[in-house]
């Protein structure tokens, strides 16, 4: 039947149990930093994640080349919304499971897993058929019971920080998750809702990149696409936020930018991601990590 | 079945269909602002509507001490909740399908209609059994499947104000539920979360309700103990949401402030809920608004 | 010769001395609330105090015209600006001393005291010749050499909270003023920067003023002009002010708004204060506090 | 004589004169982006600005012993506050022209020229006989007689970004100065206030670094110490603003600090600056910066 698992409370772990602490995500609650296999790549770790792909999946084609030109460049996931929240109900909303059965069949086409989008609990099980790592975007990091049953959903969780989180609500969800079973959380920063927004859609948060990889034993991936809504400046933050000590990054990257269904304005063409790649790679040696 | 309403767009009405406007929220919408009927009130209208209650359900006694009292004030519905939002995993979370239980006892008790919190469109069923309205909390305000599911509940819905919404996204959360099929919407402030929280839980946004009032056709309620996090600050800040123009409050109220089991520092205890009604009574008069 | 008072460190007075604490401020500070003695009138207290005048000094009529008008509604103090802070360099910057002379040209035809903004310590002198209180805007909040003069300049000071200050910080920059041995000062608060400017200019945070009145002796006035940047949230947002118990309010008022040389969306017109201050008297009746 | 330069209006250049437009600022305004001497060095250009010392010059020993192990690792400027900007007037507020006379010393022992703040115009004169580069704070941001001073004093100018300022708020108050006369101006990025504060002071946001340089033909400094607010987050967000484009970074060096008069969390100590410089090089090699 339908109720959330009440009246029985959670207990945390150990002699400092309750309250508003993280414990399981906690840095200081295991041994070794997390890292979290998908296919055959590990999220965490020295590897780079690089996740890539359209912001909406939108035909079979648009995806295939995506899929084939960020494969070829060096991605580790294809990322593409087949479920997607949008702020008024008059937009373009995806494909829904038509979605996910060609994110399926790009990643038949090339072998790079995939990650999509959940926003309701009601359509964990359909998208864990097709996906390799579920998303949590921004607008549902506080949608608890989202959160509870992503904690029994037997796949890999990303869970984006939501517009308005702070470092500690950001790190409590994941706690939600954790607690209920999933130990394969990773976090992403997106860009936070700030006072100006005039140049720029989000302010990209890297001191809470820094700061996550020093509180939680979790990866943290960065998004500069939606962290700064626009396209030229998704290069330049893919630089700083590998130089912060991210554990990789998340781009939108389409065939056509001009014409996409959505976010027109940040997308990265096939050949932007190519220099994005070409960059990171010399970026990434220095630092000690490795690109596939 | 679990897939959302894909591929389907919504369309909106009117010949200025799409994109980022609330076409059905917009006050010139319809001809009147809207009232909703709950009980023997309606929210909306020249009548001031007056939601009190504890922040949750406890016990039958604690829940039947303050409907008794609140009733007898003169609040027209009874808040309380029994599903919790909470930022960390092992805070209480409320008592559930009991709680709603209690809730229905004590609507029998005293005749005043319920509005308790849905956070899972997997509860709606079950809440909407109960309750005479279903209430959105901040964190939820951009869970756009929960939005879409209370579009069809058949009960009024209160939408509370996302912690960081713009105005705009909160008129367009409200559009969901409208587009929807359900007519019943109120719209909730209850404040926002601002740069400074050292003497404030939240920074209350009362220009808010002003351009919420003049944009939109829909009631719209304050909630001032949300909107401070300090028992002090709820009956002045209540006499200004009036003052401004809000069609109502909620608030907490407690037989024991400060052994209840959340929110301990922003519920008014009932002599202080007495006073609160009686400040504002004279208030309401001067402004041409009725209380029960 | 030029250099500050340095390095003689102020010495905070009473056995908690020191740190960030507003000491000469703090409502423990003394036995009853503040009062500021202007011509006839008393600011803080039981009297409202109506600060009201053009955005701009711009012309004698314009000013002769506006003043009088709202003398004959019942304002008590002369706004007007004749140094004017501006965002861009390239527009209106005041009639400087001209507009200083115009306003005491308007007191002397009406017998209203004048408020005008100093944004220099240089012109402290020149601007305390003429102006019965100095106010520092919200620009210069943290200008701690202007505040430091301002301490010494023998006349009352309101000062606006800056754009995204804290309270405390608030109530520090007002003890600057204290500390260097002016006790005459008002604090106004004047609207926030958030993070949703798109129906409003600024976010008016009646919460501080309530906790400014709570924490402080200090008399705290409202500017709803400023506060909501438009002119038909004024009024509500004045009522609001008042009820929530600010000690009066600064409104900025023109004979001609649409063609006022700065702040043309939000200026109320002499009929529109004329319609405030008929709905500000019954509302303060019924507060305890009474109007010229 | 006193008064500002009024009523006479600044005219903007060119045919799209007027507004709020930073025409003299605008990247499109010169062939070239602007180096600024200082020195043996220039600010802008290839070459990478390392400004590094204490928070405060507390005395001629902390400060030569700084000098030294800063310039030995290669760092371009010294920096330290002789005049302070503090919350509240009870804390030490520097040394004042003693602090200068300190600079000035610790430069002819060194080489190293000097960037210190200047608060107040009337300060203008007696800083520009000592120091190299006059540094603007983010708290005098818009004090606009400051600004208009300032771009009479002959020397360059460092323009640090108010705690909530927009970019084109930012890049205007630089037109203040660049209208008035001097071209040599350097902006510095130093951390905006955020909606949480509990993990770090301030959030840096590379965003508008990036933007700056997009924006305008000026140079782009970062401040991490200011910009995290602490010690262990100062290696990594410089490493992370050097990866973004910024032209230099701006760091608070101690000899000792948990012993220093200010800021005793956010800075380096020697060998803590060292480490940094021996990280930043290779990154800087990596991305076709020189460093000295």
């Amino acid at each position: 039947m339908v109720t959330l698992t009440q009246p029985a409370a959670l207990v945390p772990p150990g002699p400092n149990g309750g309250g508003k602490h993280y414990h399981r995500a906690d840095r200081r609650a295991v041994a070794a930093a997390t890292t979290v296999r998908v296919g055959p790549h590990l999220i965490g770790g020295t590897a780079l994640s690089i996740m890539a792909g359209p912001c909406s999946v939108e035909s079979a084609e648009q995806l295939l080349a995506t899929a084939r030109s960020v494969k070829a460049a060096g991605a580790t996931l294809l990322r593409g919304g087949a479920f997607k929240p949008r702020t008024s109900p008059y937009e373009f909303r995806g494909l829904g499971e038509e979605g996910l059965r060609l994110l399926a069949d790009a990643r038949a086409a090339t072998g790079l897993p995939v990650i999509t989008e959940v926003m309701s609990e009601r359509d964990i099980d359909l998208i864990a058929r097709y996906a390799d790592v579920l998303q949590v975007g921004a607008r549902n990091m506080s949608d608890f019971a989202l959160l509870e049953e992503l904690g029994r959903c037997g796949k890999p969780v990303m869970l984006k920080r939501g517009l308005q989180a702070t470092i500690r609500e950001w790190l409590l969800a994941a706690e939600y998750i954790l607690a209920h079973g999933n130990s394969d959380v990773i976090l992403c920063e997106r860009g936070v809702r700030g006072f100006d927004n005039e140049f720029t859609r989000n302010t990209l948060d890297l001191n809470a990149v820094v700061v996550a990889k020093t509180e939680s034993h979790l990866p943290v991936i960065v998004d500069p696409s939606h962290g700064t809504g626009r396209v030229d400046l998704v290069i330049p933050m893919a630089r700083a936020a590998i130089a912060a000590g991210a554990d990789g990054i998340m781009v939108e990257v389409h065939p056509d930018p001009p014409n996409a269904l959505s976010d027109q304005k940040q997308q990265l063409d096939l050949p932007g991601f190519d220099r994005l790649m070409a960059e990171l790679r010399p970026l990434a040696a220095l630092l000690g990590r490795t690109i596939w």
